[in-house]
């Protein structure tokens, strides 16, 4: 593999910049940030129940490294019987799983947070679900051999930079408990939505953990290494993590909370009185969602609604409602999901330093007309 | 006067219903509720020094009551010497005060607390300046003859209804203490821009309370009575006063908090690199502007903005800052003013049952493309 930086799109940046879309009308993604790329689902892609590649959130800390995937190598060290060199073509000749999962950045909806904290302003667009295809982690593992000793695998990335508050260049590296790399669902991923998984989301090989936020899921995956000690490295510990007023303990993202998303109407929408479909999705790292409900006057009541087809592991839930709209005038609409688990959305989200996992109470303010 | 009601623009509703704009396109107001009537000031009309009257925000508790001016008396009783009923004529025979002020409603900013508060879902649009145009209070109550033992001076208005929690039908009614009413800024107005004061606007008279919030300037002011105790009616003690989690005390609103906003650019802009003017406005009831700062990046720095023209007493300050901007992608532009009493807006609004009074620093969300 190469250090090179790739565009966004996969073609290879002759000034070696990567090169972001012109305006939001013209391309794909929304874009948050051009350097390091980062950018966001629209709302409209938003409303299928799987996002086309072309729309799937891309969060990068560092350039794209280009990768050429007749080159690349996964290396596989540590606590280990077998250190392994395993090429695309190695793994791919493993027995395949394919899986839906629904993946969400961390910094989602960093923008509803008062006041706002570092990181990217990432707003609504953050999370995306694609049908992802490659080989269990734990078969890999398996061949390898872990040792008795081993509590985490630690996954690095090809990509490479100094974060603010690092002295030197450091790759993404981010580390798992045990028991969480030999689940059958977590994959070592080569296949986005039915072709070769893109640069920009990883490509040619990435990590996925379903149910986790997509810290987790490390890109351009190039090393994992068997530990028989706990990652402290600047990604577990310094990034990534829940730091709270008056708390001194750091608590490691892991799952997803419960959250919604209304997805049609938009805010700032007229529309006639009568009857309109409120839709939208809902997730949770903690279960399936059980629960939707819907308020039309900002304070409730709150109404049960309906959820579309069949609910699937690791994936977000279709939901929606009528609304019989009659009143002429402003309506502040809301939605809050409640998972298998018993979570439910809060009104407020809870405030931290680094601006991770809200999962506040969403509103959509549109206007009925007379 | 008579209780038929009016349309907004002033001509008298054949259906006796209150007719609102049937877009923002093409009207001059944004809709919050059409009955009764309340609509924000648009955006672009925030960027005027004065606000055009077809431009000023419009607050209704009850239907418009349609008043003619040359059947107008203004009632003066109580605890008075000379009990007077005032035509409009023998008001305009006063020497005259002209006086640009700007009113914010209470709830302006309401959909901006969460949870949110029952209310009208108002936006930031619920702010205008205006010329007012009318007599000093303080010289009607010296006609009067004021007893001694005078505290409060009641205003009613010829609106009236039933509001939420109230068996009987009451008129809009609101008290001063003695020591505003005879400010000599506190006047009976009757004339806006220039020309005769709108039915919408309280017209054909209505109170002025400069610095405080919107609820104290009476519309369609029909009776004053001098009281020996303090009021206790539903909009002194019930409405318009601010009640916190864990505090029993309710606290009446007054002045207007120390706030300020952004008018360009809009939110969702997208905007080509290099220099753009940010610019807006900030007010406060309690003394004049004397700082405005912009940060670009959410979190900071604070870096201070231009104050535009003199500042004037009870009127906004108009600010503006020019931009560099140079980073594709996007933009969290946030704006902090401070007022002569050293007051500065809050990151996180004072959450209250009623939703009033937020005037926590406002973010503007842009994107500069490549």
């Amino acid at each position: 593999m190469s250090a090179q930086s790739v565009e966004p799109g996969g073609r290879q940046g002759a000034s070696g910049r990567n090169k972001a879309p012109r305006s939001t009308e013209e391309h794909a993604l929304v874009l948050v940030k051009q350097e390091p790329y980062n950018a966001e689902t629209p709302l409209f892609a938003l409303r299928e129940a799987c996002t086309p590649t072309q729309h799937v959130y891309v969060r990068c800390h560092f350039p794209i490294p280009a990768c050429s995937p007749e080159e690349w190598s996964l290396y596989i060290t540590g606590a280990i019987e077998h250190p392994l060199a395993l090429s695309l073509d190695k793994l791919k000749a493993l027995p395949a799983k394919t899986m839906t999962a629904t993946l969400e950045c961390a910094g989602n909806d960093r923008i509803g947070l008062t006041p706002l904290p570092k990181g990217e302003p990432w707003g609504a667009g953050a999370v995306s679900t694609g049908v992802w295809r490659g080989v269990m982690l734990r078969s890999v593992l398996q061949q390898a051999g872990l040792h008795e000793s081993v509590v985490e695998l630690l996954f690095e990335g090809a990509d490479q930079g100094t974060p603010e508050g690092v002295n030197d260049g450091i790759p993404f590296a981010r580390a798992l408990p045990l028991d969480k790399a030999l689940d059958p669902d977590t994959l070592l991923v080569y296949d986005l939505n039915g072709a070769a998984l893109p640069p920009e989301h990883g490509g040619p090989l990435r990590l996925l953990v379903p149910d986790w936020y997509g810290m987790a899921s490390v890109k351009w995956l190039a090393r994992i290494t068997a530990l028989e000690h706990p990652f402290d490295g600047h990604f577990q510990t310094q990034s990534y993590v829940l730091e709270r007023p008056g708390q001194a303990a750091h608590v490691p993202l892991q799952t997803m909370r419960v959250k919604s998303l209304i997805t049609s109407p938009a805010t700032g929408a007229t529309l006639p009185p009568g009857r309109h479909l409120i839709s939208g999705v809902a997730w949770s790292g903690d279960g399936m969602i059980i629960r939707v409900e819907i308020s039309t006057e900002g304070e409730g009541p709150w109404r049960p609604a309906r959820l579309v087809g069949a609910a699937a592991p690791h994936t977000w839930q279709q939901w929606e409602w009528e609304w019989d709209a009659t009143r002429p005038g402003r309506h502040v609409l809301r939605v809050r999901a409640t998972d298998g688990q018993g979570n439910t959305q809060p009104d407020v989200a809870e405030w931290n330093w680094l601006g991770y996992a809200n999962n506040a109470i969403q509103s959509v303010i549109v206007e009925i007309g007379d």
